[in-house]
């Protein structure tokens, strides 16, 4: 018996890149979600990808995301696809992948295709685009959030593993907080812009989205370049719990309905992690965010569309979105003296922030003040815009890293926090915010303990072990004749025993995959622990013991398939 | 005898700071340049503060830069004096001194006034000025340069030892070429520009000049905050020869007749020295050149007087200067669109021009590509001064060092060159620029030997040892009667001997003032060296001689003090 070898040829033939490309395809029909896509690729081009990708890993090539999918939103070059930043009449056919794409597919990642977004990356909302409003993937009434909206809501529906945002007021963030996802804004510079439409070049970033951050992360570790500058040393930390600082709840101004509770149970939640919270004076933050629109600033997107923009307005194009052209055009006749007069007032205000997060490692706040309606965007484009960006904006003006991560619910919606902190600091604002992540508790008892053939599944499922204990002592153990062999955990109450436990703690999305792919006859129901406390874990459909053995007295898994 | 203590009390008496004011209003007088200066302050209230001096020194105070005067350019705040930025309506009466000017106060150095430049700090000229056109300090008919026109001058006519200037397109660095005298335009961000009128607030540096390098060097020091920002380590230099940097003779343009050749000077001098001479391309450099007033940058300038001037204008307010209130009002409406395009067009010209740079310690460059009559500048106030700035106005675009020195003349007028390197790089400039000071030999035999009483004096005109020998054997050596003792040297020719010699290198400019403060009996005249080569070197009146002990036994004047 060679339950290691055997268990690796069937994860392999289970989740080949071909079948997960069917699947994708399948989910995007299933999901009936249109708006999502700008340029879909045909599924027999990229099932002929997916193969040679499964040829190459077959072949011994080392491929590391092999068997990703992801897409691109549709102001970044992908080979093969037009990139038209939302704008038909704008699109062109890149000569080649923008070097973030390209990286990602020489590592083996697959790309579906371009994604909608608010025309030239010029809104928070999702629904300035002549490919129709993008709808948020937990209620259709409700706005995806932008101008990364289709590669948001893609990653949400778990079509795509990942997919590529850009963000400069917040793009990269706001549709991550409203479709329940992850979004990581790295530090300006790290991500090339190379091949990719600006919208406001000195201050765009790449991000990318995911349904966890170690899925994220791995994704963004193939997307940095070496940096091009080299910034202050971070200062050299004391060691000791995380430093999070939050603003007094009436700088945080006025907030969806239970979105001020969501937010405090975030900061609890990071205080029972150990972290030590102190209060920081959010004003310059805000202050320099009403500066990105309200201020000279916006003439930076005429520089970079404004010529097009004004042709296309006098011959009559169509699709054309009237806000974004609105901004755009009315950027025209600012005048340069004053850019240097914001530029200055902003430098002032940077350096007010950066004092103002000297004494932590972190800023937390909520990612958006709310999440509109499709109808209240489209009564007031503009004001619930500006509104949206309220935590967001300042982040790049202040050349700032930051990270979007789920927070939990609020009347059934996703409700999302950020993590803000100086250039560079970008691992360890993931690292805090793991801290946020929804996690569940799960007990294993056989094939996914430590070292056990089914443990890399947790593992890449972003689990972190918890503990070791044992089961209350009302449970039996049987061996299952499964492949790979598996036990099968037995609630008897009286006559029971203590089993030895794993407890791992799993993100919340990583239970629901483990969940998908759960084989019968394992189930997942609840554990009673030595502690007295319950947990989810691995039981077994009746049927399954029929067959097995009873090994309860091996007190284990482990010591049963040693003996 | 005590002929240290008796020499050190002796020096101080004879240049006390009270008998130096004294000087220096004595030559304001002299000059009769009364267009150098906006507002000087009474000598009354300058000697009062010059006793103060004195006391405090006498008292044992640490007073590094006690003795030195200094004016400010009229942008510059110095508390007591109104802040005119060169135009009379615009005035204000700073409520401290500007923190450069503090420091430089602090450390014992007294400030005459405030001088003429051109108006707002616009212009390369030294003519834009209500306070009168400043005439060139080597010919009345010529520009001085500017827009630190007054500075300039009031240095190159030995009126203060230093001076602050600014330097937007060139301030710093066109009169310091003009007037013969040496201009260090530091690093970005090293010299503070709080309190200081901004021209373009951006890239405004605050320079000085002096008469020789290690004057303007030990100001500089004074005036350096540490730096706020942490740039790319300087990549570590192979030892070896300095690397120069030069572009083709055809990327150097039109230049004054005479020009070319006195750069080709330059150029031979530093290779001479044992300097690495190769070329680049300079076309990074003076596209950047002409984009500064031209392109959109020059809207900074009404980002920092726009609003006053259009007020003045309006009102028909006098002493605004025709030519620098136009090129103000014409920046009002360049549209903040095409600065951002001018910025990206810039940076990718700086990555062109530091990658030029790569190789090379430093670029050398005339500072300007001629001098014009101020009447040539009066037919054609901006065509005259943006040629000007053909080699000047990309240095503080790029974010570079600068260092402007004196090479020589032609047709009698000062030529200068200039040193270019990346931001901080400032100290390695000044280095090489030490190689270009016109300097001479000189050879000492008595009090100014290494360890002699005198020898500080050679020190603090910028003097270094060159090399120690003897005169050829035609000298004898006398002991003569003087305080303090010095010896007279004697050529004899037959009956002579070799007399222990030191041969300095002294800056020219340091040669004449050690010739001025010489007192009786002592000369300066050919020296022959047991080389068979002759330097300048201490001599003495024959009448000296007379109640003289030979000592030539001894071999050396150290021998015989020894003894």
């Amino acid at each position: 018996m060679k339950p290691t070898s055997r268990t690796a040829r069937s994860t392999r033939e289970m989740s080949t890149t071909v079948s997960r490309v069917r699947a994708a395809y399948a989910r995007i029909e299933a999901v009936n979600r249109p708006e999502i896509w700008i340029d879909l690729r045909p599924q027999p081009e990229v099932e002929s990808e997916a193969r040679a990708i499964d040829e190459r890993v077959s072949a011994g090539d080392q491929l590391p995301l092999a068997g990703r999918l992801f897409a691109a939103k549709g102001n970044i070059d992908v080979h093969g696809l037009p990139t038209t930043a939302g704008c038909p009449a704008y699109a062109y056919e890149p000569s080649a992948d923008a070097p973030v794409v390209a990286r990602l597919r020489a590592a083996g990642a697959i790309v579906l295709g371009t994604t909608n977004l608010d025309q030239f990356a010029t809104g928070l909302v999702g629904t300035r685009s002549p490919y129709g409003a993008v709808r948020n993937a937990h209620d259709p009434e409700r706005i995806s959030g932008g101008s990364s909206a289709g590669s948001a809501v893609a990653v949400a529906l778990g079509i795509v593993d990942f997919a590529l945002g850009t963000d400069t007021a917040g793009s990269g963030r706001v549709p991550a907080a409203f479709n329940g996802i992850v979004g990581l804004k790295p530090t300006r510079g790290l991500v090339p812009t190379t091949g990719v439409v600006p919208a406001c070049a000195s201050i765009d970033c790449v991000t990318v989205f995911a349904r966890t951050l170690p899925e994220a992360e791995q994704a963004l570790s193939f997307m940095t370049s070496p940096p091009t500058r080299t910034l202050p040393p971070l200062p050299q930390r004391t060691p000791g719990p995380w430093r999070i600082a939050v603003p007094a709840r009436d700088q945080l101004g006025e907030l969806d309905e239970g979105w001020a509770e969501a937010y405090e149970e975030a900061v609890t939640r990071l205080r029972s992690a150990g972290c030590e919270i102190h209060t920081l004076d959010l004003t310059p933050f805000t202050e320099a965010a009403a500066m990105l629109y309200q201020g000279a600033f916006v003439a930076e997107r005429y520089t970079a569309v404004g010529a097009f923009v004004d042709k296309a307005i006098a011959s009559g194009t169509e699709g054309l979105d009237p806000t974004v052209t609105g901004i755009i055009t009315r950027a025209r006749d600012i005048p340069a003296h004053q850019l240097y007069a914001d530029e200055e007032r902003l430098a002032a205000l940077r350096t007010r922030a950066l004092s103002e997060l000297a004494d932590a490692d972190a800023l937390l706040l909520p990612t958006t003040p709310g999440h509109p309606t499709l109808a209240e965007v489209a009564e007031d484009p503009l004001g619930a815009n500006a509104r949206l960006g309220r935590f967001t904006n300042s982040t790049n003006l202040f050349d700032l890293a930051a990270v979007a991560v789920p927070s939990g619910k609020v009347n059934g919606l996703p409700f999302g926090v950020m993590l803000i902190g100086p250039a560079f600091t970008d691992d360890r604002l993931a690292r805090i915010a793991r801290e946020l992540e929804p996690e569940t508790h799960i007990a294993v008892v056989g094939a996914h303990l430590t070292g056990q053939p089914l443990n890399p599944q947790l593992l890449s499922l972003g689990a972190r072990l918890d503990r070791t204990t044992t089961t209350a002592p009302v449970y039996r153990l049987h061996a299952l004749t499964t492949t790979p062999p598996k036990p099968g955990l037995v609630h008897v109450g009286d006559g029971g025993a203590s089993i030895e436990t794993e407890v791992w703690r799993l993100p919340a999305e990583g239970l629901g995959r483990l969940l998908t792919a759960l084989p019968r006859p394992m189930t997942l129901g609840s554990v009673q622990l030595a502690d007295g406390t319950s947990v989810p874990g691995f039981l077994c459909e009746p049927a399954a013991l029929e067959d097995a053995e009873d090994i309860t007295t091996y007190g284990g898994w482990r010591n049963y398939v040693n003996s």
